[in-house]
């Protein structure tokens, strides 16, 4: 390193890609953050979760060029900061390239840090997110009564958080009420830290007939997408598991998955345990190498399909009910989930 | 082949895939047929529009078995057929698997059947499909006038079909207008009929700043996926294409394409020429293997970024105009053309 150039010279040095990564990753933790945080948790964030590796005098030259672009603000007196609006909206619209293979990046970072313990019932559990307005959550609740009882979720653990409450770092907007279902990437992430490497492939709606699993009609690759399959499918009315909850007919969110053929017997074990833990969301596993609902899989693997953990909410979207979804936005501890059927005050079917 | 077996158990004896696709490809040759059509005909355009090689005898077969399952009916007194409600919506559910490379298919088979003559303005072109209610079709043309002055289009060459008028064998169905604008694929027919092969790699949606093209926010790999991205970036509606044209701030739908880098010269001689057509849409051209808009582009390739020609319709769309698009929907005489200016009588301007 030149001794005459000061760290920011350095910086501006330095690849531009890189930094434009390391001040979205900076905008990240910002994001993330309810209150102002200071160079030395930013850096120490950075390490741990996303791999970077900035001294603390680093991350300052990086926020004060975010300063002077107006994407975070100094609030406290030392260096705490805060994203601004632009900072949010920067984060949102930046690096594409990135993002594209940002859903698949997603899956593999949320697998990662799911940390549930299937023996003592504890740890981590990914969440899908749907923001509802507060007058309209009793209704969509109500509404999503039939795809619980229908079995087309995840599991009926849901975790709901009111305004001004934060779930999974987020802090819930005036007038709305977050309600969080389990993501099926639990099973990924369980799966994970058990040596089995799930590979997710895309997300899809499955079309049921007289009650079964049939064919996927519509699929988009976790790989070749900057946005969720199933917030796509519910945004565009793609789904009708209202229907499929009915009569047996009709298309559901659901995502295809392979694990390596060898090590089924013991993902049907752990399988079995997170059923006993309220989770299912596998609806077919195949065989190997053989094709399950009309979907060819690798040689060597197992296929497997899986319920999408936002069926319950795409059935409230049917019934015309608001709901901005979040697939796979979070983190939140297997002790804060209550039952579907507790939470909507309604007795539940045996 | 058993001599001793009969035609419909030597079908029956086939792959069961085979059969499945042969099957679609004569209930797509159904679907765009307004009168009923026999075996013969059928036969011929499985051959010149799906290369696929059956006999009369094989055709009638397979109708036989159509029939049974209601996807088809008999009509006339010979063997003429029609498509049922039942074969139109096996159609859209059926083989995702081949649906799936179908948005990359149906951009190739439609740069293929593109010929539109340059030097003599004749010939077939390319065209996406929008239907709104009859009573807000006039609304509609009137919302688009920014993106057509703002120049966030193909062309401002149009096509409008009124109820009961075909357009690219699609019938109008009752109290809707089709309004037809010229597809960006116009420009990968007449690069392919000039030897140069246009590679299509996503659609995505564009940030605009200060009225310049900037950095694409979302993308959807046409590989990856079974819906088209731009008639789900306007569902979604994550466009902005009128504060594009008002203020230059925004996102448009955009996509892009790659050509070898050796045949530009002769690329950018064309792209003139279309331009003299009053076709334009290409918004920017790179240079070999240099980025653009922050994409990164093949060694000895150049990119290229096009317009959506569905900008105008998503503009209607933001002010809550409902509209069905079907991108890339079929092919219209270049002589039918119109242009918006005159359909929406206004003036262009200067």
């Amino acid at each position: 390193m030149n001794k005459n150039l000061t760290p920011r010279m350095n910086l501006i040095k330095q690849d531009g890609r890189e930094v434009e990564r390391e001040k979205l990753a900076i905008l990240r933790v910002l994001a993330s953050c309810q209150t102002p945080v200071g160079s030395k948790i930013i850096a120490r964030r950075l390490k741990n979760e996303y791999g970077i590796d900035l001294s603390e005098r680093a991350v300052r030259y990086h926020l004060i060029l975010l300063d002077e672009r107006n994407m975070s603000c100094k609030i406290s007196r030392r260096d705490g900061r805060s994203i601004t609006q632009l900072g949010l909206e920067e984060l949102g619209n930046a690096m594409v390239t990135d993002k594209v293979g940002f859903v698949i990046d997603k899956i593999e970072r949320l697998a990662y840090m799911t940390d549930f313990d299937l023996d003592n019932l504890s740890g981590m559990v990914p969440v899908n997110i749907s923001f509802f307005a507060k007058d309209q959550f009793k209704p969509a609740l109500r509404a999503m009564a039939q795809a619980y009882k229908a079995n087309l979720c995840v599991s009926d653990l849901v975790c709901i958080a009111h305004e001004g409450d934060k779930i999974s770092d987020i802090t819930v907007p005036e007038g709305q009420v977050a309600f969080a279902t389990v993501c099926s990437i639990v099973i990924n992430g369980t799966l994970l830290k058990a040596g089995i490497p799930m590979d997710s492939r895309f997300g899809g709606t499955l079309q049921f007939h007289q009650h079964k699993p049939w064919r996927f009609t519509d699929m988009i690759y976790y790989t070749g997408s900057s946005l969720d399959p199933s917030e796509i499918f519910i945004a565009s009315r793609m789904t009708s598991v209202s229907e499929v909850a009915r009569r047996g007919e009709g298309k559901v969110l659901c995502n295809f998955r392979e694990i390596p053929a060898v090590s089924l017997p013991l993902a049907e074990k752990i399988i079995a345990k997170l059923k006993n833990a309220g989770i299912n969301g596998v609806l077919v596993i195949g065989e190997a190498g053989k094709s399950i609902c009309e979907m060819p899989v690798g040689l060597n693997k197992v296929g497997m399909i899986m319920m999408g953990g936002l069926n319950p909410v795409a059935s409230a979207v049917e019934s015309n009910i608001p709901a901005a979804s979040h697939a796979m936005s979070g983190l939140v501890p297997y002790s804060s989930f209550t039952s579907y059927w507790e939470a909507a005050g309604l007795k539940k079917p045996v």
